[in-house]
């Protein structure tokens, strides 16, 4: 199996190098959101939404096992937004972004934020062509988080930690989380945002303008 | 790659079968508890080994990507803890709890629980020769994850949610939860815990114990 499984990454990587030079020649900046299941990025995404001034340039594709709860939301708040069946897989790769390029996603200048599967594992393997990798983990899900699935922080440029809200609420010590997080990754940018209180959201913002 | 993923499954239900069978012949009872990262199976055993009166004839065995961090956890509430690595993989499978069986599970009569890799896609497929499934999911995941990763949910026998105590905190609306449930398990048992406050812990301990 690890031949198939190193094959399939292959296979994977080269199209993914495809996209990120797709995305280049348009001027297109492409994040890669990953975390657990319900640790808020869709939250996160729909007060981004609320609070930008023009979503003109912005395209979202969500990952989906099932379903397309996500998409419905944001495209509640106005966004254009794709949902991405995975028919069971617990990530996208880069052949079903692809599949989207000059058509969902315009060869013009924007940004595409990926919204993938909720997973703290199988994600972290597959490049999508983005630029960077957004890596959100929630307050309510304990400090060890990072140290537990290495690979998908490890790779991440940014790391946020949403509910911030909830810290009061919570037996929980930021210190500990940060040792977590530089124990895998000394080097990712860090941001603490709550979507619903609104901390963070002016770096948050910025980061995905920028 | 759809047929070696169905072979690869069919190889793990004949070793779950032998496994259950093992477990039939010793009298042993076996939870498999599945449930996203962070949602709090480990919380909830911590409690558990705390409050129950003897834990001679219980034995935890966890699945961790990488290092024993919940293994840790649970033998400091005096908890008889196997920790399983994954090397990388999503979820564990029957043959690594086939390895354990007259070594690890002594072959007498008692209770095994398994706390699966935070994970709510991949551990859904692998049977591991439990007699029940316990799906947990907290409340601060959001109402919808059970029709998200319908899998999982449809399969479970008990569907726990937990970290009751910080409804209210949270914008969360459990009738919205029970419609997800429902929508994916008609007929799953229901449980409503918090590990923090011991809501719903006389319910869950009488059902381990069961």
């Amino acid at each position: 199996m690890v031949s198939i499984e190193a094959r399939v990454l292959e296979h994977n990587d080269t199209i993914a190098a495809e996209n990120r030079q797709w995305f280049a020649q348009h001027g297109i900046r492409v994040l890669n959101m990953m975390s657990a299941p319900g640790a808020g990025k869709t939250a996160l995404l729909e007060r981004t939404l609320t609070e930008m001034s023009s979503t003109t340039n912005l395209r979202i594709i969500t990952g989906d096992v099932e379903g397309d709860f996500d998409a419905q939301r944001l495209r509640a708040r106005g966004g254009s937004v794709l949902s991405l069946r995975t028919e069971g897989a617990c990530h996208l790769d880069a052949s079903m972004i692809r599949a989207q390029l000059g058509t969902f996603v315009p060869p013009e200048r924007g940004t595409l934020i990926i919204e993938n599967v909720g997973n703290l594992v199988c994600p972290a393997a597959f490049d999508l062509g983005e630029h960077e990798r957004v890596a959100l983990v929630s307050t309510t899900e304990g400090e060890d988080k990072p140290a537990k699935y290495p690979l998908l922080f490890h790779r991440a440029d940014v790391i946020v930690l949403t509910k911030m809200d909830l810290v009061p609420h919570l037996d929980w010590d930021i210190d500990v989380f940060e040792r977590h997080v530089r124990s895998v990754n000394p080097r990712a940018r860090r941001m603490n945002v709550s979507a619903r209180s609104g901390e963070g959201m002016r770096e948050w913002l910025a980061y995905v303008m920028s």
